[in-house]
Formats: structure tokens, sequence, C-alpha cells
């Protein structure tokens, strides 16, 4: 297997710009404004529909489908399923995003249910939800990772084996965000060393990244780990150069715009600077 | 019963930053991202969740409930009854913004079935909707005051009167906003005096209040008033803050930056020196 | 027939501004909050509200009501279709936004049937929505205009007459928008070439365009050829005074603060100077 280096994040940034993939996103209400916008800075397109009669048509014609679970209800959630039967069918990478799993029975069974069902090929999560979606285990803290949760670089290793093991239980790359993110597949772990701790004074800072890692899993359909490294990369990097910009009048409303601002403007250059990714296992 | 000064609202700003609350809210899809940033602005959590299956085991895992009626749909109706059944049931508080009450036959219904059946800790709406929530009268400006209802210094005294009926008939704190802001329990009445004609050029200026009401109000469960009157406040200086950043060519965009800015870093000596809070009754 | 002048566009801007229309939107979720925005930039007022038994008493105290397919579903399908039946029957002006026709059956079916049922007074779309609406052509890029149906200086003349066909065939004027924007009537045709390549780089600058068609239907009822001219060029130029703002730094989230910010500080000097409107037949 190959080892992913700085050169390979910088050359995703230049292809996912280059190639404009489109991307379905069935997501909370909440933040999808900024989930297209986010889509929308890399030069990628956002779609959103989660009608049951609409998902069919409007996923065949993109190139990969984002599942958040932020905002749930009945209705969307026969859309998820309809959107992701015929996702799977045509072989497109299919994002989870289990947004407060743990924090509701409901949330947990839908989340763990699109996995069984579909062929899922990425998770994107903080450590309590891939938790929940391991196990079962319950939230305490809504949709914010519990303070027990928090990846640190003292318990990251150990974090890496859940994420490995979930990997390895499903099939998919989990990619778990914290002050370190970590990319996990069944049989290697990067850990991640960008963002700022403004990304966890916005909402949507999570639900951003999955969308960006449906941009890339529509890049690299055959290559999921490499789709998730980029996107954690370069959200990463982002959140950093955001931070960078921030004056002691501006708060997290100006950190949205300028994280957003951030993948808008950035080079590939900043990635060679600044990106802080290594192979944990 | 106590008069409640400067030093309470001070008081409030620091320990909402200390206790974190985490409040549910079931609002409306045209606020709702910034209501959730609003409360991240105050370190407090949002999680937001209308599906009735959903919403019994997210509100119990919180400390308030926000109920906005601005965009109402028979699932989310539903959805509100459920989880406003569940907080009476636990004690927590909930906070009603009857958004366009008056406006249509279902919005009056529905603030007026939520304010009989469950345990409302409190109403934040304009003047037009607390009188329609009152007495059903009809509004004439959607979701906007009339004009005939807008608090001034002239008539405040009248309108606050309104409110504390409001207060005794219900058992709720009332929060009137306007030019000038009234806070009414059954035995008293505050007006406060700080905010910006700008907070009625942006969308979700009252929503996000209400859910800085739904802060406090899980802070401080036992005394709405106090809540009230933090919310209130705190929120009145953040508007003034953000219009003073204001330069010729910003405009309402920029406004709901600075304003959130404004709110996130906010200090108590900014409370200290702005507020502008008397007690009217 | 009238022909319309820099002029008619400043005083759209002067009367819009002193009459606040009240406008009722059933729109997507994605860019809800921006549609309210763009509104209260223009001192008009948005309402939204989709629930089958909410829309009558809400669309009947308004002055126009706009209709966005953005994202469907089954329940909000219902709303539109409750809706414009009211605003039909009580001769209100209706904007037709026909997002992502062609994209799926759904809706293309859906804004078909609008049309078909309603007095629809004005059609916004991108050219490949426009085709999809005119003769159910199956839209490639989601919600994007399709590469070949970008208008420009070389292909407008053409573009015109489809536009101008459908508006024969509706009985509505139509905006076209891109790179040239277009506005037909049965008989006539504008070209207007204001606005900035950053427009494609937000979600939204569509939707808030068919919400401020809108504000100026509901103030000029009876010359939706006015309302749409104004409602583009003010766009247009707002989008070409947000992109003199940009600074390097600046990306797709600052572009649309300072959108907003444009239009709401927009001067009938900067309607003068800047306008590039013709009529072309």
């Amino acid at each position: 297997m190959q080892d992913f280096l700085t050169r390979d994040i910088e050359a995703g940034l230049h292809d996912v710009r280059a190639s404009h993939p489109l991307v379905h996103s069935i997501t909370n209400y909440v933040t999808v404004n900024d989930c297209a916008n986010v889509l929308l800075a890399l030069e990628a397109s956002p779609i959103m529909s989660d009608e049951p009669e609409d998902v069919e048509d409007i996923t065949s014609i993109c190139n990969a489908l984002v599942i958040n679970i932020g905002t749930l209800n009945e209705q969307t959630i026969k859309g998820m399923k309809v959107a992701a039967a015929r996702a799977s069918e045509l072989g497109h990478s299919i994002v989870l995003d289990p947004v407060g799993a743990g924090a509701s029975r409901l949330r947990t069974r839908v989340a763990t249910e699109i996995l069984d069902a579909y062929d899922v090929t990425m998770i994107r999560g903080n450590m309590s939800e891939i938790k929940a979606v391991m196990s079962g285990a319950r939230a305490t803290r809504g949709v914010d990772v519990a303070f027990e949760d928090v990846i640190t670089p003292e318990n990251m290793r150990n974090q890496a084996r859940i994420g490995m093991d979930l990997a390895q239980k499903t099939g998919c790359i989990v990619a778990i965000t914290g002050p370190t993110d970590l990319v996990c597949s069944a049989e290697s772990a990067y850990a991640l060393n960008n963002g700022s701790a403004w990304q966890g004074r916005i909402t949507g800072a999570g639900c951003m990244l999955s969308c960006v890692c449906g941009a890339f899993a529509g890049l690299y359909p055959e290559d999921s780990l490499r789709a998730a490294l980029c996107a954690v990369g370069l959200m990463g990097i982002a959140g950093e150069m955001a931070a960078l910009r921030m004056e002691r009048i501006d708060g997290n409303a100006s950190y949205r715009t300028y994280l957003l601002d951030a993948l808008c403007r950035m080079s590939t250059e900043d990635v060679r600077v600044r990106l802080r990714m290594e192979k944990l296992i």
C-alpha cells in the first residue's frame, strides 16, 4: 500500500479545482448553506435533495453522495435510503456523517442501518459519534464530542485503533476529527495536526468537512483513503489560516467567513508549507 | 423580590461561559444557522431536532428547550409537542418564540396550544406577537411588528402592562423586544435601552435572542426573570457594539457578522459600561 | 410599449425602499437565510411559510409570492400549490424559480404544473432550467447551467428568442441569468451586462435574485417587465460592486457578505453610473 505524502494533498487541491465534482448532499437544515458554500469554495458543485421521489434522479448525475443525519425526519430518512441504494448500485462513493449518533436512539439506529445496508465508503465524525456507531455508546454532549473522547497527542494511538477497528468492520475509511484528526483504514492510520480551536466555536465545521470528503470521494472513487486525507488535510489548513486572520474584535461569525475564504484562496504552496500529517500505524 | 442590577447581568455573561448549557431548539429553517452560532458565541451548545421520534431523547440530555414557530409544519408541530411534554416532565425550562403569531390562524393557534398545555417558562416576541398570543389580535406586517405596536419611551409603561398581564395569565416571564425592550413578570417590569436599528434589518435577531434566552433559562432554571434580563441585556449590548463597527460600505450582512462577533468577544466590562436597564414597575 | 431606461431602474430602487413590499417565499432550505436578508437589504419584508395549512393566510397579507423548487418535498409541493392558488385568486404577482428543472423528473414536472395551473407572472432561472421548463430538456450539471447553455454576447440573441418564446407560451416575463442576463417579454428582450463571476461561486445568487424579483413584482403588479428589469439590474450592479470590494485574501464567503451589503448601501447614483442595459429586440 502506498504511503501518502504532502504532495498527494497538494495534487488533490489542484485536481478538485480542475474537475468540479458534483456532490449530492442530504444534510441537516442547520448548516446546509455552509455545506453548499464550502463545495463552491473548492470549485465543486453542490446539489441538495432529500425527497424520496427526487433523490434517485439527482444522485444519478452526481459523483458522490453525502448523508448527514444532523436533523433527521421520517421523510428524509426515506430519502437517504433511496439515494444510498441508487448510489450503491451505480458504484458512487457515499460519505456518512453520523451527527449526534449516541445522543438519541433514532440517530444511532439510522446511522447503523445505513452502514449495514449500503456501500458506504467513508465515515466522518467526532470520537463520540464514532464510538456510538461502533458499539452503541451513549453520547453525553449532544452533537459535541464528550470531554473524555477528545483526541490528544497522548491518546491518539489508542483512538486510532478504534477507528481502524471500525474501518475493518465496515470496509469504510474512517475520519475522526478533533484537536488532532485521525484518518484510518483497516491497515493504517494517519494523524493530522492542523486546524484551530475556533472550528469548535462555529456550527458546521464537521458538516462542511464531510461535504469536502464527498468532493474528494467523487474525485478519487478508487482511493477513499487518499480522498479522506485530502479533505481532512485541506480543511485543517483552512482552519489554521482562518485563525491567523482573526483580529481582537472578530468572533465566531467572522471565523466562519474566513474559513470558507481560506479554502477558496488556498494555494498548493500553502499546503506544502503548512500540512502536518504523519503516518501513525 | 430581588431587584436586578447591572452586576447580575455581568455575572450572567461569566456564568454562561463557564457552564456551557446545552440547548435544544426546534426552530425555523430560515435563521437556524444563526441560532446555532449565537449559542456557540456564548460558549453554550446548540442541538437541533424536530422529528417526533427523536426529540424526547434529545431534550432529555439538554438544559432547556426553545420552541420557535417561524416555519411550522405538521410534523414539526408534533415534534414541538412531544418535546415540550418531555421537557415539562423533566422540569426543564421552555422558551416559546411565537414568530408571526397573528399573521396566520395556524401560528396563533399553535402558540396558544403550547402555552396552554406545557410548562412554558418564558415567551419572547415583538409586541404584535405578544398581543396575538394574549388576545388573538391579527398581525398586519407578517413577522415584523405592526407600526402601531412599536415600543417607544412614550408608550412603554402601557406596553409593559400588557406584558405583565400575559405573565400573570400564563405564569411565564415575558420578553418583548423593540427599540426599547421590556422584560415582564407578573409583578414587575424592566425596560432595557440598548440595541440598534440595524437589528431590524437582519433576519433572525429575534430568533437568536430566543435561543440566548434558552441558554440563560437553562443556566438559571429557578429564576427565569434573571435569565430573560441577561439574555435581553446582552443581545442589546451586542447589537449596539456591532453598530459601532459599521463602516459606510457595510450593510446588513456585515452587521449580522458583527452582531455574533460582539457577543462572542463581549467582556463583563462592556456590560458594566453599556447596559441601560431600569426597573419600570 | 414603453422602452425602459436607466432612470426607471433608479426609480425602482427608490420606490422599493419607500414601500417595503411584503414577500411570501416558499423556497429551499439551502439559501433561505440569504433570501430573507436580501429582501431586508432592500427594505422589503420577508416571510417564509410552506405548510399547506399556513400558506393561505400568509400569502393573503403579502404583496407577492415567490416559489423556488430548490429542495422540494411532498408537503412543500402541496404548500406551493395552495399558496399559488390563493395568490392567483387575489391577483398577487407570482415568481417561479425552477431550480434544477431538468436535473430530475420531479423538478421539471412540478415547475411545469405550477406554470400551467396558476397565474405565474415571472420565471427566473438559468438557461438550462429555462430550456427544461420550455421543452423538458435534461440538465447535466444539476443546479448549475450546462456549459453549452451559458449566455454570451455571441449567442445572446438566439437565447433571447428562447426566452421570448417561453414568455409568449406562458404569458410570463422570463428572466434568464448568466454572464449576460436577459429579460424577455413576448414582444421584447433586454440584455443586462452587470454582475461578476463571483456570483457563480456562492450558493443562492439565483435564489436571492428571484426574491428580489418578488419584491419588485409586488411593487409593480401591473408591470412585470419593469419589475424584472429592476431586480436583474440592481442585483447585477450589487454583484459588480461586491467584486470591487474583494481583496486577495477574500473568498466566496466574504463575497456573499459584500453582495448583500452592496444592495443594502446602493445609491441611485450607483445605478446611474453602472447600469449596462440595452434593448435587444
